[in-house]
This record gives structure tokens, C-alpha cells and sequence, in this order.
């Protein structure tokens, strides 16, 4: 499909006009219409399914924010703009982007106070337990690898995930009907199964501006005039397969694309066919979602050469990224006391594949190197008996002597267990949500936002939960208040 | 810097013209232009520096194909398409391209046939050592990680590097003065000291064709028409440090970009700049270039765990881009003995960071966890013992007992080991060399080769010496051969 532009002069008539077109009414496009319309713009969001959230309404909707927001404060965490930022350089890699990173740790205070503003109820409470998610309508909770080695040597950690007060696991569809609200309440004109089709653009060449959309209502045509800017707020593309398998190939076999249907990557291609930059389509998230129960973290991984290769107190984005980089088969050594209510608490799905009474039965029935895995069930067994893990830094309060009888997870790819990934590149924006040119400068009258753009999360190794919730309405905000003060056509 | 293309309306008068223009003399654009001009077309080249060769020239110009060559055939290999193909897909990785790797494995012996029929000389002789290059005339020798696990158990092995016959490291001055000769046998017209600066298109957007080129000679700015095509063969980007920045700035601490200073990513640029696609440009080459001595083979590697973490028989590149995802420190830790000539013949520049007359006092000067070292080597002369490597399956004839004196050689990114690197992403092409648009299809007029193109190679842990100059003297070829016959204008 093409996604080449249209020329203004082509358009025998406007179906509509605004101030500001929104792609897509996810967390991001949301924000953008909200911040844009708080700005005096007229807006208009286009959406291709039939109601609004996009896979914000999918997820938890944690939101990742830190540098002392009013809850942190209220719960008695100190947290620093400095160790925010610290934290996301490291966990985000070389690719980090310093200028985003500085913008998001310094604003995450003022950002939550924006949602609340807005409505979003956040309780000034914690909860303490290692989890995937919140179930309860607590607030704080760690959601990346700030308390787990190397980073905990490196910045002061402090729980920055922000659950919203809602039991269960239905923050991202009370985050969505809150922010429907807001929007419907601005008067902002939403077309749902609109699809959009392509920009309009005043002209071909170095003097393009983005001017309007096309889109398909109806089994029609039709075409809307953007007097300040279209903003992209259209999602990621885990779900085109040939665009995955272009940019980023190992997040197909074995591993379970999440998202909306519609997160093809319309809006990257879109921002493409107009001379838009994309980077970092090589990275995505890319998870092993082990705990609950957390009792597997006493476990130990072990690869195809039956040695541990992380420490398994990090957050499982981060245990996935690395584990699928091992040697296979993979497997989590587990007493099976700690096994816990594994059947009925895990998503992980991997089969046990092993028990034993005795280290010598466990071990007859895995495909490991002989002798390896006694042997680093010994050493582990000495560390934690010296209450220190000399090879992996995993925290004392997860070192337990592993011992029989034994419980073994088949968590090598293909064997069933669960590795949910989606992706993390995306058009290149400044901090203000304007589209990167492959030439010189922006794109006049585009921005993106969300994960249409290539924003603060940029590795899997290096994921916290809520850091795409957290940074699709960020970015929203922040390209919503820039477009609505473009120079008017 | 920008490369936006100009219209040829703009043109106020053409400096030249001819059926092909084509940017950059390496390896893959004296190729281009031979094979152009072979088909009949009359072909111009465009070069930035005063003598041709690009990174050709500079590199060891050994030439990686196989499927059963005449030099393999003579020395008595039988080498099949498909363990060429099989090998490079797998070692490629996810993103290795079956039609690219396709033609190549089909097309290898040919390629050796074509570069003899211009004169390249190559003997019917095998280079039996380990070794980074051959500095003898010799011809054959394994370049890659054909010989080593995992690829061995899956394909059957065979020398692939296919070395000039020509002594010393003199291989790429030979492969640039033959295809000289052969270029300007055919009258191809040369421009030296001649940067590209643009493109020059008939007309902005969807009609849009290249046809032609603006550069600078001596302070002025000239066009030259191209009636069927421009083919870019500029180089990759590793010498620009904001396009590596950009895409993968893991290629910038502690690393050593190789190449000629004009691989700037000029034709990238040029490519994007008229709605060319890019892939792959996260990736790269990145080697620890630690044999010779081969003795040092008999070492082991350990990282920040005490741990090994490959066979080291694997090809150097391998090892190197393993090596730097482990956590630090890195060491390879050897017999003393086996240090042999180090000071005087590597290439590693790696210090020596301790040495014991014990495993004790080794260990007592390195950074590693307590007792984990002792462990490992204990482990692995278990293995050597009974003739096996259980973990990584280091070659029987690389197995050989760890015993004091030992030395160890610090192989931490920082510590002044060589980790020299190049990019491997570039324009998305086809096989025939079009490349591809950020819309459907291909860009009219438009080529391109070695790295300015994303290739057969993918990968540095899967790359194999000679798969450069391999793929931009075949790509090259297929480029010109196809750009030849393209409807003239």
C-alpha cells in the first residue's frame, strides 16, 4: 500500500477544516488534541477503528514518571530530576536521546499534575510487591529495573510507575473513557472508522507543506484542510508483518506481536512518504513476563551452557531482551516451593519441562552440558550463603539456597512460553514533536507522537512499564501545544 | 549538510553526459562502470578523492565466495550453493536477504570467473594458518565462522576467503590498479577530485526520475546528465559522526572506525534525499581483531561474571561483537606459552593486565568475582581432558589445558584493545541494485552498491572477512549490468 502524498491542487473539495488534524485517538493523539485545543486550535481527530484508546486502552496504563511528582512526594519517596534522567540515558542506550530524556525527566512532576488536572485519579499509595501490574487501585510501584543491578549502583531508585486508581487491571480503559471526556468536553470534532489515507501537501519539493488528510469514511473519499498541522498519532507497526520483517525480523518468529490491530505503522509510513527520517526500527520491547508469582525470582535462569546470564531481580523486559540473545535452550531452576500458584498467577506459559527430588534427577532430564548446572548451583548456593551475588548483583532479599525438590521452566523461544514484543522506532522528532526531514530542518505543519515517533523508551533491554503510556501522552501534550501555534496557511 | 535533490529545470547547462553516472570508484564502482560499459552503455564515475579505490583499496581485498569456485575446485574443495547459501543465511541472521544471498551463492563461482577474466590474479593454493589476512600469495583460507559452532554442525565448511595472488597485505592496492586499468581500458570517463553533491531529478514528486548529477570540481559547481541512471557507490557512513550517532552510536566509544575518510555516507544521504529506503543501519562490523598469534586461540575469554561467553575459534568479528554486550570486565586469559609473538604480531594492542606462576596469583590481579575464575578454567580443563568443549564447542584442535605460568590480556572496550568497526546499513536495494522507494516500487534511474546499499552482509556477529569487497564487486557488477539497459531518457 502507498502512502505517497497528495497535492493540494488535486482536492476538487474539503470535506472540513481545523486548526489541527489528529491521526489517531490513542493516549498520544488524545494529548495532542487536548494540549492543542488548550491552546486556542480547532481540532479535528481522525480515528480508524470505532472508538477511541488505541492499545492505551489495551495496557495497564501505568504511567512512568519520577523527579518527585505529587504522589512520590505524598507516599515519602525522594526522587530526583537528575536520578530520572540518569536512570533513562543508561536503561535507554547510546541511542538515548538527551534532549527528550532531559525534557521528560524534568516535566514528569508537572505531568502528572496535568493528568490529574484532567482527571485521572492517582491514590497516594504504594504497592510494595514485585508485579507485573497493579490489581489493586494502589499508585507507586516499580515497573523497570531501577532496584536491580547495574543501575541501583548508579541512580537512586525510587518506584516511578503510576498506577491509577482503579482495582484490577483496567487502568488503560478508565485512562481512555477520562481522556474521551476531556476531548468530547473541548468540543474537538472526532471521526471514528475514518481511515487515514495520505497527507495532502502544498506542493512537491523543497517548498512542502503538510496542508491537510486524506482519509475513507464510508467506503469514501475524503479530504480535511490542516491550517497549522497534522500530528501522527497513529501508533507503532508491530502489526505489519512487512514492516517487521524489514526493520526488525526477530520479532516474529516465536514471540507474540502486542498492540491494536491498527498499529501497522500508517503514520510512519505516512511521515515517510513526505521525507520524514525513521530511526531506531531495529528495537522494540521484547519481554519474558515471569512474575507474578514474584517466588520466581529466587529462581535462577540458565542458558544452553547452563550459566546464569542476568540477575533475575531485573524487570522481565529486560530478562527477555537478554534471553533471547543466549544459547538455548533456556530455563528457570526453581525450588518448587517456589513455584508457588504458578498454574493459576503466571502469564508465562512456559512448560515445566523437569522436576527432581535430587539435583542429579532435575538435571537427567534438561539438555544441558554435563556438569555445568550443578556447578552453578553450587556457586550460587555459596553466594547466597555469603549473602552477596558475586556474579549478577541480584538484591539479598531475592538470594535464597536453591534445593531440592527442584521445578524446571522451559523458557527457551518455541517452547510455549510468553514473549509478548512490540516496537520502539519510529519517525525522528524534536522534543516539541515536529518531523525530522531527511534533508536539512523539519517538515513544515507535521509532528508525531507516541509510538509514531521514536521517543524516550528506546531499548528492550532497557524498558520500564509505563514508559510508552507515560511518553505517548508526554509527547502527545508537547506536540499538540506546539502545533496549535504553527503559523496559520 | 543537505542533499536535496535539484530539478533539472534548474540545470543552466549540462558539463557532460553520459548513459551512466556513476558516484564513488571503490571496489563496487569500478565494478558498475565495467560491467555498464560491457552491456554498451558510455558510463562516467565521480570521485571525491584523487586516486580510486575507496575502502577497497585500503582493505586486504580478500573476496568471500564459494559454491565451488575454480580456486576451491583446483585445491580440492567441493563447496555446494547451497552450504554458501545456508551458511550466509544463518549467519546473516534474521535480516539476511534470501534473494540477495540467493544470487550470490548461485552466482560465486561466476564472480571468481569474471574478476580472473580481468585479470585478477588468484593461485590454486590454500592458506592453512588462522589468520586475519593472508601475508602470503596464497589464495584460500577460512575468513568467517564456517569451521566454528554453531555453523559447522549446520553446514559444511569451507575456505571462502579468496586472497590475491600478490605477497604481503598488498591485496586491495592489486584489486584497485587492476580495475583501474580495466576502467580506463574501456575509455570510461574519470572525474577525480569531483564530490557529488545532489541529484539531479526531472521534476518533484510522483513522476519524479534521477537524471542526473551536481558536483564540485575545483571550487564550481557542474552537471552531468545521466540518460539511464546514477548509480551510488559512495561508501557506508562510518566516517560521519552524526549519521553514526544517529543510527548506532554503540560504533562511537572505544571503537576505531575504519574506512576511507569519504565514507561519509554520501550516497546514503543522496539516496534518502529523492525517497530512497533504509535498512539495517543499526548494524555493523565490529571486531576484536586478537589472531595473530593464533596461539591466542588456545585462550579463553571471560567477562565481568568470570564467565566465557563463545568459542573462541570464531571468526574475530564474531568475537567482537559478542564481546562487547557482555559486562566488563573482558579478559582472555592464556598460558604463557601461547603468547608467543604477541608484542611484535598483533593487531590487538590489548595490555597485559596480570600474570601468575599460579591460578592464585593471576587471579589475585584481576577484577572478577571471588572464586569464579578458578571454576571456569577448572571446568574447562575438565572439558580439554576428555577432548570436548561441553559449553561452546571450541574445535578439538583448539582445546588445550589452562596451566601456570598464565597471562591475561585486557580486552575491556576502553582499555586499549583495537575494536575496529563499519556500518552496515544502507539504501534498501534489489537484487538487480534499483533502490527501493519509501513508496512502491523502485526509484527510476536510481542504483546503488557495496555499502552504500544494504547487502549480503547483515551482521556483525556474522560477518566474514572478504564479504565486503565479495558483495561490492558483485553488487557493483549487477548494478552496472542492470543500470546499462534501463530506457534511456
Amino acid at each position: 500500500m502507498s502512502f505517497a502524498p497528495m497535492l493540494e491542487s488535486d482536492v476538487t473539495s474539503w470535506s472540513g477544516e481545523s486548526d489541527v488534524v489528529v491521526v489517531g485517538f490513542g493516549g498520544a493523539g488524545a494529548c495532542a488534541a487536548i494540549a492543542a485545543a488548550d491552546e486556542g486550535a480547532s481540532v479535528m481527530i481522525v480515528e480508524a477503528a470505532s472508538a477511541s484508546g488505541g492499545s492505551t486502552a489495551l495496557s495497564s496504563a501505568e504511567i512512568y514518571l519520577g523527579g518527585g511528582t505529587k504522589i512520590q512526594k505524598a507516599v515519602g519517596y525522594e526522587d530526583s530530576v537528575e536520578d530520572v534522567f540518569g536512570y533513562l540515558m543508561a536503561s535507554n542506550g547510546p541511542q538515548a536521546d538527551a534532549s527528550k530524556v532531559r525534557a521528560y525527566a524534568e516535566g514528569g512532576a508537572e505531568h502528572l499534575d496535568w493528568l490529574m488536572s484532567l482527571g485521572v485519579p492517582f491514590k497516594a499509595s504504594e504497592l510494595k510487591e514485585r508485579a507485573m501490574m497493579a490489581l489493586t487501585d494502589d499508585c507507586l510501584l516499580y515497573t523497570g529495573s531501577e532496584k536491580a543491578w547495574p543501575y541501583c549502583e548508579q541512580y537512586k531508585p525510587a518506584p516511578r510507575g503510576h498506577n491509577l486508581e482503579v482495582e484490577g487491571d483496567n487502568g488503560g480503559p478508565l485512562l481512555t473513557k477520562i481522556l474521551l471526556q476531556q476531548v468530547e468536553q473541548r468540543g474537538i470534532d472526532i471521526h471514528y472508522e475514518t481511515r487515514a489515507l495520505r497527507l495532502i501537501v502544498s506542493c512537491h519539493g523543497p517548498q512542502q507543506r503538510i496542508v491537510g488528510l486524506a482519509v475513507r469514511q464510508n467506503m469514501q473519499e475524503h479530504y480535511f484542510r490542516a491550517g497549522r498541522g497534522v500530528v501522527l498519532c497513529a501508533g507503532g507497526f508491530i502489526m505489519n508483518e512487512d514492516m517487521v520483517r524489514e526493520y526488525c525480523p526477530q520479532f516474529l518468529d516465536n514471540k507474540t506481536q502486542i498492540g491494536n490491530p491498527n498499529d501497522t505503522g500508517t503514520g510512519i509510513q505516512m511521515g515517510l512518504s513526505v521525507g520524514g527520517r525513521v530511526i531506531n526500527m531495529h528495537e522494540g520491547f521484547l519481554s519474558l513476563p515471569f512474575y507474578p508469582p514474584a517466588t520466581l525470582t529466587f529462581g535462577i535462569f540458565v542458558n544452553g551452557q547452563g550459566q546464569r546470564f542476568i540477575n533475575e531481580d531485573a524487570y522481565h523486559g529486560r530478562i527477555g531482551s537478554f534471553l533471547v540473545n543466549q544459547s538455548y535452550p533456556v530455563y528457570l531452576i526453581l525450588n518448587v516451593e517456589d513455584y508457588g500458584n504458578y498454574e493459576t498467577e503466571s502469564w508465562l506459559q512456559a512448560p515445566v519441562v523437569a522436576t527432581g527430588e535430587s539435583l542429579e534427577e532435575l538435571v537427567s532430564e534438561l539438555d544441558l552440558p554435563t556438569g555445568q548446572l550443578e556447578r552453578t548451583i553450587e556457586r550460587f548456593n555459596e553466594d547466597v550463603s555469603e549473602r552477596v551475588d558475586r556474579l549478577f548483583h541480584k538484591d539479598i532479599s531475592w538470594l535464597k539456597t536453591l534445593e531440592a525438590p527442584f521445578v524446571a521452566l522451559d523458557c527457551t523461544p518455541g517452547a510455549g512460553a510468553f514473549f509478548p514484543c512490540f516496537t520502539l522506532g519510529g519517525l525522528d522528532t524534536t522534543v516539541d514533536g515536529a518531523v525530522r526531514s531527511v534533508h536539512e530542518g523539519v517538515i513544515p505543519g507535521l509532528y508525531a507522537a507516541g509510538r509514531t515517533a521514536c521517543g524516550v523508551p528506546r531499548r528492550g533491554d532497557g524498558y520500564a512499564s509505563g514508559s510508552s503510556v507515560g511518553d505517548a501522552t508526554f509527547s502527545g501534550r508537547m506536540a499538540g501545544r506546539s502545533v496549535a501555534v504553527e503559523e496559520s496557511l
